[in-house]
């Protein structure tokens, strides 16, 4: 049994912005703009990518070039890439692309499934069960070894709901991880997650399941993204979902701020002496890029007030 | 000896926008309305309000009405009125409006100090002994027992400076101590602070003088502001400064956000149990009156985004 430690030495992180980002901006970017922009991103340490969705083009136009990012973009030993697959046919595409990860998505709450998704958690279920034949009888998958991740929105909470038992979410990953799925992400979609609720989950699912690798995904909705990020740290969760610049956002909860930001995220980690793995100057300076790359500035803090090492001049006086 | 419990079941806000946040603004808000903001800020359970400061209106013009507001302002039971007094003139003026507190300033770091009150630590420690020597004389003193509380800015680390000791930080604390002040307010002036480094100092300050209140006040300048406070209380502390809407920042770090909003703070606690005394819904009814008091946006997200409580209806599909 793999020991779980609480308050790991180091971190890693995946990058949701390419997807989690790009996909509510009111602008599709270039597919060109979108290639250089991952191939910035996995210089600078990231542990994972997800670079896309697979998601029918109507659905979300402004990831319509999913296959030409995939197979565009630079790879690079120890920088997983990953893309969300919506359903079968979304994820024969994405083997097709010689993908690392694949990351399925399902609610933990009935009404947001039926709003996001159009099914019920049990539906999903189901539908991953398709999705699991598919990659365990493709070829791809046989000869790479893809990784089969799947992220459970509203565990936190429902926007049309509200709570969300914990019970219930420890069923759902239950069955998720039954059903044969490597990795479980546990979002809090629309920031409604308080650092006690994080703290007891965290430590439930790593006592309950020590040999899966969870990932914790914050958005900043209210403020709580890195107080949250540091609670699920503080139980020993060493994986976090999160956006350059914060970018993203829920289409259903109008006002909500994005994702928690990646470069905030490294750096109040790499302040406390947390190895993220990630070279933050680098990341900064793509952070910088971003209101030119989407058209509008973000939420970010770090990249406006610099890291907490800058120094200022003292005034004449 | 007070025992000291780490992650305390209640804590208590002092709400410093009046002074803190004020003071930086480009327009004076006219007495009457921060009467009347002070007057509703004061019913919400706010355990302390620091209503303004007896600066020179040469220095702060923002609050050059500060003997109006503080004998006009209501005075109700349980709301400590505290008012930041910078020199024995200031004290004066402030002990003769009935104060219930009195809060001196000074920097942990040499070039802050003189950048910000032209004085060095033992410059400040010097003029405290003179402060101290007023407040010991003065019958307002005597007849209601003015609390003495001092804030040590910079603490967490210096705009010009970088790291300030934390050797440093307990002496001056030990110095302030044994001068006769009865409280001290730990400062991360311009956000330079991480939650490693606040869980250090508060378990140490914490331990060593567990019969002193010790207030932490944040800076969200790098959106580590709530991770700082939940590392502090998880360290025992349950006094907080914190800034309605956010107000606030540095003149000396341009870039920087303001304080932590005390609405977001409060959101926070109190979702995960911790009793803040506070009544958020009003509390949030008084921040929405921000942008029109003070002419522009402020960075507060409970306020936009609405408590986690907060329910959305379903899409039609």
């Amino acid at each position: 049994m793999k020991l779980v430690t609480p308050c790991p030495t180091k971190i890693e992180i995946n990058e949701v912005a390419p997807r989690d980002g790009l996909q509510i901006e009111a602008r599709f970017v270039p597919t060109e703009e979108k290639i250089r922009w991952i191939d910035a991103l996995s210089t600078t340490g990231l542990r994972r990518i997800e670079a896309t969705s697979f998601t029918s083009p109507k659905a979300i136009p402004n990831l319509r070039d999913a296959s030409d990012v995939v197979t565009s973009i630079q790879r690079r030993e120890g920088v997983d890439i990953t893309v969300l697959v919506p359903n079968v046919k979304g994820t024969e595409r994405a083997l097709a692309c010689q993908v690392d990860e694949i990351n399925l998505v399902m609610s933990a709450s009935n009404s947001h499934g039926l709003a996001n998704l159009r099914m019920t958690p049990e539906q999903s279920l189901e539908q991953f069960t398709a999705i699991l034949e598919v990659c365990q009888n493709s070829e791809a998958t046989q000869d790479r070894g893809v990784f089969i991740n799947a992220s459970l929105s509203t565990t936190f909470g429902c926007p049309f709901e509200g709570k969300v038992p914990e019970s219930r979410v420890l069923e759902l990953v239950e069955k998720l991880i039954g059903l044969g799925i490597q990795g479980v992400t546990l979002c809090d979609t629309t920031g409604m997650a308080n650092p006690a609720q994080v703290k007891r989950l965290c430590e439930a699912v790593l006592k309950r399941w020590p040999e899966t690798p969870f990932t914790l995904h914050f958005h900043n909705t209210r403020g709580m993204g890195l107080a949250n990020a540091l609670a699920a740290w503080q139980a020993g969760i060493s994986r976090f979902d999160s956006s350059l610049g914060g970018l993203g956002g829920c289409p259903f909860a109008p006002g909500a701020t994005g994702n928690v930001c990646t470069e905030d995220l490294v750096h109040m980690f790499e302040s406390m002496g947390v190895d993220t793995g990630v070279d933050l100057d680098a990341l900064l300076e793509i952070a910088a890029t971003l209101p030119d790359l989407i058209g509008h500035d973000v939420p970010g803090q770090v990249v406006k007030a610099g890291k907490s090492t800058r120094r200022y001049t003292p005034p004449v006086r």
